[in-house]
């Protein structure tokens, strides 16, 4: 896709007022910038809708820039030192530094958002952000004693990945002038795509390679980290002490591998990879209300590739 | 002023994605708030130019909320425990729970800047954070072996205090649609009062009392931080070693009282009055140019005050 380059060039749009280590710093993060499922369905729904893409390419631009600046901070929060097999910003710089070329990248994309010249957007992307950061901070002060149930763990990724997803889809709608209901089917597809591919994106920490991870599998256990491979087999072993012990104890990496071991020869694992294509299975319905032509068909392939590589 | 009193609670309009200890920080940060100075330039600045009021009660909590979310980034990079004589966010909160507190603050601020509805505003706050965080990462990021000079001082107060000072005065003129010469003015006026209120503030670290500071005098020195009091007394004494060991040395502390106590007793410290004076006087001479009207005189009186209080 033509357009997606369209959009990286805008991402990477110099800055006269920026310092030299701060250019390099971003070309970096925007290069090593994985897959831009977000900003693909950000073009692919402007398409889809058959309106005019010249304004898109910020808006997709501002979607991608946002997502690189939470990463940013947080790597910086989680103290990660790889993703996506490159070193992190945090790696090698000092966290003032990182937390404020995190903090310059949420005003590039509010700047990139502006740029839509669309109000409402520009609403959406700062309560999309608040909605990140809100989820984050449930998720940082929690009691951990209690492990999270089923609707909690949906509350979160919501915040986590299927707000921004609802952004990417539903924005490029805002700006097509779509009407309540289109945009009611978008912010639909959105949010059970990006659930859908939460849950795909957690199974890989139980069943994923390190390789593909990109960090050693069970990290989100050992760090506490809930989610639903956890959750399903708790269902069905309420009380479990080796995944108690794992997410609880203080000597949690004796443990982990115990845990991971248990969760990955359970049906815990059926069960998570099931609950994730009903979501591709919502997503894909919300797009069938939509005009039917091949960005619609792209989307469609896209809903499905983005949980394939997962399961 | 009553539309203050508006303004902050437009500050602390709850949120029902919040979490509850959340909601108390953002209190407490918001109601330690110091003098509002930023607010009330962008209240007076609409009623000086006599439009409705209502959009811009929005616009100046978008700028306060702001000016709050980077102070709580400031102070988490610092490692300062204490402001305006109340204990710091990071005191008390983990680095993660405050750089996602002022994350928050900072996706709060856009929308309430995109409440005013308008585009070019939220361009314009867009790009005061871009250039408060360069400002920044260039301070942070500098070669600190070599002082800074007066141009490279102005350059970085701008980015630091007079680009938000800018947004104050003139995002409330883009709301009453003045002309191209009008928002030059506050342009000028808001550039110049920030300037001037900054140098006064890092005065202060010279010649004001540690309870007036709120922390200990010649902090900045013992950061390394160089700013127009120390500019001034190295144009009189050239690589005075006092200075440069006191900025340097990998055992600041013991030399930071005798380099205090050197520019303190030396003509820096007038010379450092007269430039902040200076920058008040380009600030009234800009207002002149605007209506003559009780709200031109209390930001006259504003500007005048800013500075009086260190100088």
């Amino acid at each position: 896709m033509d357009e997606l380059k369209l959009v990286e060039q805008e991402m990477l749009e110099p800055d006269p007022g920026r310092c030299k280590p701060v250019d390099g710093a971003i070309a970096h993060l925007v290069r090593s910038g994985g897959k831009r499922v977000r900003p693909r369905v950000t073009l692919l729904v402007c398409r889809l809708l058959g309106t005019d893409c010249q304004r898109v390419i910020s808006l997709a631009a501002a979607v991608e820039t946002l997502h690189t600046a939470t990463l940013v901070h947080d790597d910086i929060i989680d103290g990660a030192l790889v993703r996506r097999g490159v070193p992190t910003l945090n790696a090698s710089w000092t966290p003032g530094a990182t937390i404020l070329t995190g903090d310059y990248l949420f005003a590039r994309a509010a700047d990139l958002a502006a740029r839509t010249g669309d109000v409402a957007v520009m609403r959406l992307f700062a309560q999309t952000l608040m909605t990140i950061c809100n989820g984050e901070l449930h998720q940082l002060l929690a009691d951990r004693r209690q492990p999270i149930d089923r609707s909690e763990y949906l509350r979160r990724i919501y915040a986590k990945t299927g707000a921004l997803f609802v952004l990417a889809a539903k924005a490029p709608g805002m700006l097509a002038a779509a009407g309540n209901k289109v945009l009611g089917h978008l912010q639909t597809f959105g949010c059970e795509l990006g659930i859908a591919f939460q849950i795909a994106d957690d199974l890989l920490d139980f069943v994923g390679s390190e390789s593909q991870v990109g960090k050693p599998l069970g990290s989100d256990l050992a760090q506490g980290l809930v989610t639903l491979p956890v959750i399903c087999f708790l269902e069905q072993h309420p009380g479990d002490e080796r995944i108690l012990t794992a997410l609880q104890g203080a000597s949690k990496t004796e443990h982990v591998p115990v845990a991971l071991e248990a969760i990955r020869n359970s049906e815990a694992i059926e069960k998570t990879r099931d609950e994730a294509l009903q979501h591709v299975t919502l997503a894909r319905e919300a797009l069938l209300n939509l005009p039917d032509n091949r960005f619609r068909q792209a989307l469609l392939d896209l809903a499905d590739r983005s949980v394939q590589r997962q399961l």
